[in-house]
C-alpha cells in the first residue's frame, strides 16, 4: 500500500446514497469506502481522488441503499411455491400445506428450500432473513453458505412435527439448536419461534421464553394472524391474545410478533408499552384473507415494525420491494388517508425498522460510518424508473426486486451485475425442480 | 418455399403455453404458428417436425400467454411518475398534478411520455393499451412508432384543459381527432373520454355520447372513482352517479368506466343490465385512499371487467403483472374470503376481459388459431419462478413484468430477449430526463 494512500476492499461510487439515517437527504454522486466487513467512510466523490480498491462497484444511473431486511419469512418454504393457492384457510392447511410437509421435509429437501430462498433474497435485495421453521440447521447451512446475515429459528409446537415427532421434545431440539450454533458464526443468529399461542401450551410458551431470556436471543411468534385464532383463545383463556401472553410473561423488547392483525387498541397500547416488535406481512395477510394490521397505528404509539414476506406458500414470492408497495398502499385505502406509509416511512420499515426488530440497529439497517456493511444498489436506468422525482417513492411505487443490480452483505459481494458469486444458481434451480417435481409439479 | 413445406414468420415452440380459451388447459410443449399479423395455428411440438419460419422463439423454460391489456391508463404521465405521492387527494391534484399539467404539457412533452409508456408497457407484457390524454394525437403517434395495439382517447372535460384552452371547442377537437384517425390504423382505434360526471356537463356527456356512437366507438369515463365525487354529484342531481348517467342515456355496452369504487348493489345490478365495461384500477384506488372496487359481485352479476394501471402519477408504474397480483389479494382481504378472484380468474380478466372491454374479443385476448398473433413469453428458470405447480399461481402471485422476455404485437416482434426492435429506448429515456429535469426531477 502506498503511504498515505489506503486501500479499501470495496468502493461504491456515483449513485443517490439513502442512508436512512434519520434526518439525512438522498445524497447524490455518493462514495462509500468498505473495510472488511465494516462500512469506513460515507462522503461524495466531488474533489476527491478516488482511493484505491480492490472492487470498485459504479453506481452511476443507481441508488445505494442498505440492504432490505426480511422480517419474517419460513425460506424452506419455497418448494412449496404456489403448490395450493386461492383456498379457504383450513383447506389450505389441513389439506396441502400440512400434508406436504408431513411427506416431502426432510433435512434434504429444507436445505435445498432454503437456498433456493436464499437465492430469492439476494437477487431481490435482502441482505437479512428473519426466518423460522423445523430443521432449521438445514437453513442455518443454507444461510451460511449464501452469506446471507440471518436470525434462525427451530419452530417449536405442540404437535407432532417435521423433525419432531415427539412433542415433549421439541424444547430439548430448540435448546440444542440455541447451542449448536451460538457461537457459529458473526453473521447468524440463532432462536426459537413458537408457532403460535393456539398451537403452543402456555407451559411450552414460558419455557421458550426463559430459554430465550437465557441465552438473551429474540423469540418469535405468531399473534392473532387471523379472527378464528383470536376467538379460540379468548374461548379458551377469557383474554385477548396480547394479553394472555402477557400474563404468561412473554411480552417484552425480545419478543417478535408476527401479523398482529387482530389486536384491538388496548392490545397495540400493551404491545407498545412492552417494546413488543411487530413483523408486518401485508402480502400474506391479504392472500390468506386474514385481516389488515393496523400498522399506522402501531407506529404512531412508536412500536417497531418490520416488514416480512411471511412464505412462498402464502405470497409467493420473496420480494421485499413487493411488500413495500403492498405495505404502503393497504394502510391508504384501509384507513382511507393517502398520507399514511408515506414512501420514506415504508423503506425505514425494511431497512432500520427490520434492523430494530432483531436489536442490530447498531450495526444494520443504515449506511452510516463503522456499521456493517450491508448494501444494495437499485438500477435506474429503466424505462419504469424514468424520471425520478423522489427516490423513496421510485423504490416503492416503481421497483421491483429485479430492479437490484448488487448486493453486498458483511463487506462481501454476494451477487454482481446480477449473478451470483456465493451460490450456484443453476444447481439450486435443478435441484428444488426435482423436489418440486416429487411433490407433484409441473 | 418448398412443395408442401410451409414457411411460418414466427414459430414459438416449447414452454407451457395458457391459452386463456375457456375449459383450455395449460399445454406444455406448445407449439405457435404464425403468419403474417395472424396465428395459424396452435399445437404441439411432439411427434411433428419443425416447419421452416423466419423467426424461431424458443419457449422452453417459459409461459406462453396472450399479451396483457391494459384496460385504463393515461401513458403520457410517466413524466409526472413519483412527482408527487402521499398526499391527500385535493393536494396532489391542485397543488401538483393540475399545476404540472398546465406548465408542462405540450405536444412533445406528451409524445415523449408516452413512448416511455409504451417502452414500459411492452417490456412487462403489455401489447395492447386503453389510453386516453390530452394532446391525443401524439399518444398514436408513439403507439403507431411502438407498434402497440392501442384504444387511444382524447380527454373532454368542461375546463380550460392543455391543447383545448377553450373548454367549448373539447368536442369539437375530440371529433377532429376521430376523423383524423378513424382509418388510420388496424392497431390504433381513436376515441373521446369524459373525464367524469362532476367535470363533464350532462350536455357533454350527451354530445360525447352521440359522437363516440356514431362512429361506433367505445366512449370511457371515470366513474365514482372517490366518495366526494358520489356526493357531489348526488347533491346536484339527486341521483346516484350510474342512474344519473343512465338518464343521460350513457350506459350500454360501448360504455368503458374506470374505477367504479362507490357504486351500490343497484348500481351495479343497473350497471351490469345495461352492459357497461369496467376498468379495475386497484393499486391506484389503494394509493390515493379511495376505496375498493366489489369486483368479485360485479363477475358474479356476469359483467366485463378488464384491469388497468391508471396513471403513473397514481400507481406508479404500468406492470399489469403487479396489477393482477394486487387485484387478487386485495379482493380476498376485502371481503375476507382467499378463494375470491382466484389466479385464473385474474389472468382472464388482464387478456380476454380486457379485449371484451374493448370489443375485441374475437381479434385478442387469447391464444388460438385465427386471432391477430399478440403473445409474451414469461420466463420461469429464475428463483422466484422455482418451482411450477400451477402457471396461472405463477404468473400472478410470483412474476413481475421482468419476467416478460419476448412480445409479439400484431405478428410483430417488438420485444425479443429483453431488447427492444422498435423503439430506441436510450434516446427516449434520455429525453424524459431532459423533461423531468425541466419539471424538477434529481
Amino acid at each position: 500500500m502506498a503511504r498515505g494512500k489506503r486501500n479499501f476492499d470495496i468502493i461504491i461510487e456515483g449513485g443517490t446514497l439513502l442512508t436512512m439515517v434519520d434526518g439525512e437527504d438522498p445524497l447524490p454522486g455518493a462514495r462509500v469506502l468498505i473495510s472488511g466487513d465494516r462500512i469506513e467512510e460515507v462522503s461524495t466523490r466531488q474533489n476527491s481522488p478516488l482511493p484505491e480498491t480492490n472492487a470498485l462497484i459504479s453506481a452511476e444511473d443507481a441508488i445505494i441503499l442498505p440492504g432490505l431486511i426480511n422480517a419474517h419469512g419460513h425460506s424452506p418454504m419455497t418448494i412449496f411455491r404456489g403448490l395450493a393457492d386461492d383456498l379457504p384457510l383450513k383447506t389450505w392447511l389441513f389439506d396441502y400445506i400440512f400434508p406436504a410437509e408431513a411427506k416431502h421435509l426432510n433435512p434434504d429437501t429444507v436445505y435445498w428450500g432454503s437456498l433456493l430462498g436464499c437465492l430469492e433474497m439476494i437477487a431481490s435485495g435482502t441482505t437479512t432473513a428473519v426466518d423460522s421453521y423445523f430443521f432449521a440447521d438445514q437453513i442455518v447451512r443454507a444461510a451460511d453458505m449464501a452469506g446471507i446475515r440471518a436470525l434462525v429459528a427451530q419452530g417449536v409446537i405442540d404437535f407432532p412435527a417435521p423433525g419432531v415427532p415427539d412433542p415433549k421434545e421439541n424444547l430439548d431440539v430448540g435448546m440444542a439448536f440455541l447451542e449448536r450454533w451460538i457461537d457459529f458464526s458473526d453473521r447468524i443468529t440463532p432462536g426459537l419461534f413458537c408457532h403460535s399461542p393456539i398451537t403452543c401450551s402456555a407451559s411450552t410458551l414460558r419455557q421458550a421464553y426463559e430459554i430465550s431470556t437465557r441465552f438473551n436471543l429474540p423469540l418469535q411468534i405468531h399473534l392473532s394472524e387471523t379472527q378464528e385464532e383470536l376467538e379460540e383463545i379468548v374461548e379458551k383463556t377469557q383474554l385477548r391474545p396480547a394479553f394472555f401472553l402477557d400474563d404468561l410473561g412473554l411480552l417484552n423488547s425480545n419478543l417478535i410478533a408476527a401479523h398482529a392483525v387482530h389486536v384491538n387498541d388496548e392490545e397495540i397500547d400493551l404491545l407498545a408499552s412492552r417494546e413488543v416488535k411487530i413483523a408486518h406481512c401485508p402480502e400474506s395477510n391479504m392472500k390468506l384473507g386474514s385481516g389488515i394490521a393496523a400498522v399506522p397505528q402501531m407506529l404512531r404509539k412508536g412500536m417497531t415494525v418490520g416488514l416480512g414476506t411471511d412464505s412462498c406458500a402464502s405470497n409467493n414470492n420473496l420480494d421485499l420491494f413487493g411488500e413495500m408497495d403492498t405495505a404502503a398502499k393497504l394502510a391508504k385505502v384501509a384507513f382511507l388517508d393517502p398520507t399514511l406509509l408515506d414512501a420514506k416511512s415504508v423503506v425505514r420499515m425494511a431497512t432500520i425498522g427490520g434492523a430494530q426488530l432483531i436489536g442490530l440497529e447498531n450495526e444494520i439497517g443504515t449506511i452510516e460510518k463503522g456499521k456493517k456493511a450491508d448494501i444494495i444498489i437499485i438500477s435506474t436506468k429503466t424505462p419504469h424508473m424514468t424520471p425520478i422525482y423522489n427516490p423513496y417513492s421510485q423504490i416503492v411505487y416503481s421497483a421491483t426486486g429485479a430492479d437490484v443490480r448488487d448486493v453486498i452483505i458483511n463487506g462481501t459481494i454476494v451477487y454482481r451485475d446480477r449473478q451470483f458469486t456465493t451460490l450456484d444458481k443453476a444447481e439450486i434451480l435443478n435441484e428444488v425442480e426435482k423436489i418440486g417435481q416429487r411433490i407433484g409439479a409441473l
